[in-house]
Parts: C-alpha cells; structure tokens; sequence
C-alpha cells in the first residue's frame, strides 16, 4: 500500500495526531523495497506486503453486528485479510428466526473454506453478562442481567475477547459494508498505519474518500458523512481553544473504521453506544494530554500517534435513516460537553449549538453518555473460563483443523495474559 | 488470493471453458504456501502472492475511457495493482474542454507519486490512424480519416499498444467503476486465473457478484446485468446445440473485464463496439473449435482454457441507461447469428427472437458487426514508429525516471516484436 506522506500534525500532550493521508495505491507491488522499510518517494510512502503481514498476523478484526444479511456479512468476511483473526459480535435478534445462529453459521462455513480461524459471541447471551459480571465489569451489564445494547458495547466485548488472543492489534470493521473490496482496503490502511506509527501505543481512524447517498433517485457520492462534519468541527475547536490557532487536523471523531494497538486499547475508556468512537479522542486527550494529575507515567514518556488515512473505496452500506445521525452527532456533543479536559467556551458555545438545534431545552445540560473501565482492568482468566463454561454462544472456529492442518485455535488459554496454566489437553 | 474450485468444464475442440469459480478471500495470506504451487484445501484453492505478482510484472492493465470524470478514473488507477503497466485509450471530448488533457494530467500525476508507468493516446488522434495504417489495418479508419468509434476499437488499439511493450498479458478495466476496490479485486482475479489456468493461450473472464441498481428510490443488488443474462443463454444455447445437452456454463459473455494471454490476444479477432466481449467467444469457437478449416495448428495441439471467476464485489458503475443495454444485447446476437459455427437451428431461432422483441422486420437478416484482423497481423514496429512520430496524443509515462529512479520506460523500441534494432540512445 501507498500513502500520501502526512506533512503536518498537531500536539497535544502525548497525543500526536496526524493530518489526513490519502492512499494513492492499494497494492504497491513488492518490487523493490529494502525489507521492512517503508520507502518514502516524492511526497509518498510505501508499506511492503511484508510489513502488512507481520501486523495483519498480530491483529484481530472485530465485527460488530447486527441484522445484516447472510451475503453482506459473507461479503465482509471474504475482505478481511488471510492473517486476521476475526471476531464478531452481535447484537441481531434471535426470533422469530434466531439470526446469530445464521451469523455463526456463516462464519464457522467461512473459517472452514479458508482454513481460518473466528470467534463469535452474543451480545445477550445471559452466559456473556455472567462472564463480565465474574471478570469485574458489572458496569456492563442492565437491569434485565443482561449485557447492555449498543455498538460501543459490542466494540468492547470484542476488545475482550481480543486481548485473549494476545493479539498485538485490534482492528474494527462493520458489518452492514457493501463492498467487500471497502472492507479489505480498511484492513490494510490499519496494517499501513500501525507499522508507521511504530509505537506501542498507536491509533489508526478511517476518513472514507466518499459515501453514495441517493437523492432524487440518483447516487451522488458526498464526501462528507452529515454527522461527521458536525464532529469534527467540535473537535477541533476543542483544539483550537488550547492552540489558539484554528485547526481542521481531525477528519475522523465519528470513524467507525480504526485500529489501534493493543497496549492502548487495554487503557482506553470505551463509551457505550455510538458515543463510543467520538469519545476514543476525548480519552486520548483526558489520559495522555498531560492536563489531568496522575497522568500515565509510560504512555507520556511514549507518544500516542493517531494516524489518518482517506481510503480510496466509496463507503457504501446500509442507510439507517436521518433520525440515527441525528441521535449520533449529539451523543458525540455529549461527551465533549462532560470531557473534564474541555474548556469552559467550548461547552458553553455546545450549549447554544445545540438549543439552536432543537436538540436541548434552554437551562438544560447535555446528557452524559455511560463510560465504561478500560479492558485492561479485566481479569480475562476470569472472562474465559466463565465464557468457556456458560456461553452458549461463544464459538470458537479453527478452520485449519477443519481442513485437516494443524490447529490453530483462536484462542489458547495459555496465550491469556493473567492465565497461569495452560489447561489440561 | 483464494478462489473455490472449479470442478466442471465443457470442451469445445481447444476451447475448455471452466464452470464459475467464487473469489473466497481476497487476500489469502502469505502464510505456509510452498513457493509457487497452488495450496488446495477444502473445495479451494490459495494462489499465494508470489504467483500473483509474477503474471502481474508482465500484465498490461487497458482502460477504456470516454468522458470519465477525473475522480472516478484516478480511482480506478489507484486500484490497478502497481506491477501492472496502465495502458488508457480515450475518446472523450476535446471541445469545449479538452478532456483528454485532464485525463493524461491524471495519469501523469498518478504516475508520478506511484512511480509507475503507463501510456496513453486518443481514439481520435489522427496520427493515431495514421499509424494503423502503417501499421497494416486500415479497417479501422472511418471515412473520415479516423479511427472509428467504439468500445472494441478503444480496446483494440490498447492491445496493440499493450503488444509493443513485450508484456505476456492483457487485462481490461473499464474506466467508469466507482469502486477502486473492485478493480484491484478484478485485476488480482486475471493473474490468479492466468496463473492457474497455465497454458500460453488462455482467458480470464470476470462476472461480477452483484450490480447495485436503483428502484423506486431505494438499492437494490440484483445478481445478473440485463443484457448479459439473455448473452449467456444464447451462448450455452449455441454449446448445447452441439453437444446435445443443456448447459449454463457460459456466464460471461458479456463480461466486459476480462483478460488473456498476449499469445492469445495477438490471435483473436476483436468486434467494434460492444459487440466486442461476446464475440470474443465466437472467434475462441470459430478459430479453436477444431469446426472450420485451417485451424491453428499451434493451438489446437495444447489446449485455450477459459476461467470464470465471480468476484466479491459488486460492479458499481456509471449507468448508461436502457437503451444502451439493449444495444448491447443485439450485438451479441449479431454476431452469434453470423458465426460460421453456429448451428442453422440457432439461427432461426435467433431471428424469431430478435422478431419477438421488436428489434428485427420479419423477413430480414440480423445487421453484421464490423470484425477486425488479428492484432498480431500488425507490423507493431510501424505502429510504434508512426505513433513516435505523428500522434500528437500519444504519452509515454516513466514515473520513476520522474521519481529520480532508474528509467523504465513503458514501451522499450528494441522490446517490440518485429523492430530489428534499438533505437540510439
Ligand atoms: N453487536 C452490535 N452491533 C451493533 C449494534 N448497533 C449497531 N451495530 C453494528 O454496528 C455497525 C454500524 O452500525 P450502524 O447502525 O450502521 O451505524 P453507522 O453505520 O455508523 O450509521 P449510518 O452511517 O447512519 O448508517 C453495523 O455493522 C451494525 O450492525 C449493537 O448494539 N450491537
Ligand atoms: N476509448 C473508448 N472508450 C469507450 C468507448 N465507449 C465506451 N467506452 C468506455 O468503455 C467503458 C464501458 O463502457 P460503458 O458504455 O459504460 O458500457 P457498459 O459499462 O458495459 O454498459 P452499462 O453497464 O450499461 O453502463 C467505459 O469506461 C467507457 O468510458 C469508446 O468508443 N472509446
């Protein structure tokens, strides 16, 4: 893969976030490249197949999902590179027609023809909220003691089960996506990013080149996403208000698509709902912006890049209607509103932003969004053994088994970090 | 890149075509593949990434272009996998606008960042004519001096460059895809149909999985085009004739990526117009069906595979509208009413069907296509010569000399079949 160099970037703190890089070519070829370097030539970089593949084989890519069709989530499957574990969690209804069992169906046919390896899970499955309950994060869990619904809540259960690959990486990737070639694009613009950001604590958002959208019975390919615009502007005038200077450095508050390292993922707060990708910069800059006391010592000392890239695909996927972007853009103005890091401008000029909007009554405060405890806060011996004993859901696939190869079982227990031994074979 | 297996074909003489085989993953990984041999597991089969980038290092990519718009065509370069050399071909507008200036800018910038090469020339340059007039095919000219219109002329013109640059094979993309994911999909699909399909005559046609359409204000992904489905039943119509059994096995007649071995290319008779893709098939069954006189010797000895290869993505493109299609529908059958191996059965049948549809006056002939010589009657040395010299239009891009690399001209005077000596330098 080829990307545009990304020449400016904005400090804050420990967070490094660099300007929007463009992919020029999909496939770089392999000619050549001196091994892992990444060969840099007339404003561009190339990233060799060979340093794709040495993060692709530490990265999982988590699929949240919920009531797609068979052939959608086939279609996505297929795009996810060969050395990617996946992991798909959904959130789909189990009757009339029990819809997970379709989705397990799906994925396990899949591992078997590609000799791969996949985990799946339910996000109500009584099983997984026991599990969380058990590995101590009960925060997780709603009245009814089941697992709460939303997206930011599926993207941390995948996060959990992630980290017991021992995986380096973490990568998301919905599953409503139209174009498999989207979704095998994104994968790589994560392996791309996360080997030049070479750092243990690394972060890579999508800014997808344009979305189809229909009008008037005609396609036009916008490049904005309505709520994404709104976001962005947000965040970077919440930057703007410490520089002083304006900035439009964020291009990806609302990006559904990211990667990031495991070590951060581990210490990130994730926020529930379709809070939960906005939010992702609103903790970067709460826990390495270096503002707040007890700062983390290893992560300053460090620096927390957050790469960009504008991916070449069209994002093209099911269209959930005006009232969910609606519900996103203002859950994004939530959680900048409460940020503790926010300045007082910022929220205050929230507030009238959105009574102009229509969105909060006058002398109301935003709603806060639920903030969840980082992963890393897990005890995930815990998490696995009670899955492993409780949920009916929980699948684990080994396609090379299946196909008569050597195993490879997506998760061993003896991989877990906090496990001690390896089970009995 | 994984394909399923194909596990039937029907011969015809040396013409072997293989039933659809499904992309499975696009990206197969690296992992345990021994050197260059296909791994096949399960009903599937892994053509790893050395053997893709092998055919792709001596792969002409041709671009048909007319009246493009500037994004979508740097879309679909920045898809084409960088070993492949680009070869584009327009007959866009020159007025008001010069079209063609934007185009070759888009190319040349493209180049530039990639460091790639390419080439590109106007269908209506008449230095362009020129040369294939030198060159020996003066079927090509209109009445008016220039080449003639047409989709088969843009891609016979790019074949013929493609010859020059010694290259082993020939792949097309259509220039109005708006998924540069898609087209990187259909280029890696013709080198891993190449690769297996090992014989120097051979042929890779692509049908894609699904064509989103607009009803009603809403998408839909409907499985087959319109004319290419009403394409394939005459074309199996035209096999079962023979054989005595029905048969769906043709599912790509139509199809409008495809690519083949320069060996093969250089042999087959190409269709102006959009009858060019079906008649491909025709000039396969007329010139290696074993059926005729005189059929080549060299040919008939080994054997012309055909792959079939359904690709993930779905092709989303520019709609030309109704008319079109139904254009394009007639000149299939044109040309299968006037093959010299179609059985009389067909034909009548042909006719009462084309009567049918209201596209024939009872009592009259199907029109004929225009068929042309094979490239490989052209002196190319002429060709290269007469471009060099007359076409105003013609653009050769050396993206790395451009880069401050070492030189790799895309077409190398002393590389041309038939030129006795290099050019001085
Ligand atoms: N497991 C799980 N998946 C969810 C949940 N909510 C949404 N998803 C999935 O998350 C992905 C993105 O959700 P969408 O609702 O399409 O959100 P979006 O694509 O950002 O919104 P639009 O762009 O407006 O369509 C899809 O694959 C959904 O199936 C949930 O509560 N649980
Ligand atoms: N150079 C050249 N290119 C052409 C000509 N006619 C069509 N093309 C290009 O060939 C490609 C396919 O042409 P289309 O007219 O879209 O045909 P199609 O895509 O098969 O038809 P639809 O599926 O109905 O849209 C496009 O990239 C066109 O720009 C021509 O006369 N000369």
């Amino acid at each position: 893969m080829r990307l545009a160099d990304s020449f400016r970037s904005e400090r804050f703190g420990a967070v490094r976030i660099h300007e929007l890089q463009r992919v020029i070519e999909l496939d770089s070829g392999a000619g050549d490249h001196a091994g892992l370097l990444p060969v840099s030539s007339a404003g561009s970089r190339v990233v060799p197949p060979e340093a794709l593949r040495a993060v692709e084989n530490e990265m999982v890519i988590v699929v949240p999902c919920m009531n797609e069709t068979r052939s959608v989530i086939e279609g996505v499957l297929s795009g996810v590179p060969h050395d990617c574990l996946i992991v798909l969690v959904s959130n789909s209804d189990r009757l009339p027609v029990d819809r997970y069992e379709i989705e397990a169906q799906t994925v396990e046919q899949f591992c078997r023809l590609a000799g791969r390896s996949a985990v799946t899970v339910h996000q109500k499955d009584p099983g997984l909220a026991a599990a969380f309950k058990a590995a101590g994060m009960a925060e997780l869990i709603a009245d009814d003691g089941l697992v709460r619904n939303g997206k930011g809540e599926a993207m941390l259960i995948g996060m959990a089960l992630a980290a017991m690959t021992g995986r380096k990486y973490l990568g998301y990737v919905d599953a409503d996506n139209y174009v498999p070639g989207a979704v095998h694009e994104y994968c790589k613009a994560y392996a791309a990013g996360l080997h030049l950001a070479n750092s243990p604590f690394s972060m890579v958002r999508i800014s997808w080149h344009s979305k189809p959208k229909l009008k008037d019975g005609r396609l036009f390919f916008s490049r904005k996403g309505r709520s994404s615009a709104i976001t962005n502007d947000w965040l970077n005038r919440f930057l703007a208000e410490y520089s002083g200077f304006g900035t439009e450095v964020i291009a990806t508050g609302n990006a559904g698509e990211h990667a990031m390292s495991m070590e951060l993922g581990l210490k990130l707060r994730l926020a529930g709902g379709f809070a939960v990708e906005p939010f992702e910069y609103m903790d970067l800059f709460e826990q390495f912006g270096g503002l707040l006391e007890n700062p983390n010592p290893d992560v300053m000392a460090a620096s927390v890049p957050v790469l960009q890239i504008e991916t070449r695909n069209p994002h093209f996927h099911d269209n959930k209607g005006e009232e969910h972007v609606q519900g996103m853009r203002m859950q994004a103005l939530n959680v900048l509103y409460h940020s503790a890091v926010t300045l007082p401008s910022v929220r205050q000029a929230i507030i009238e932003f959105m009574v102009a909007q229509g969105a909060l009554e006058t002398g109301q405060e935003p709603p806060r969004e639920r903030v969840y405890p980082p992963v890393g806060t897990l005890a995930l011996d815990l998490l696995y053994d009670a899955l492993d004993a409780e949920a009916q859901s929980f699948r684990e696939f080994d396609g090379r088994s299946m196909a008569g190869l050597p195993q490879a079982p997506p998760i061993e227990r003896g991989r877990i970090p906090g496990m001690e031994a390896p089970r009995a074979a």
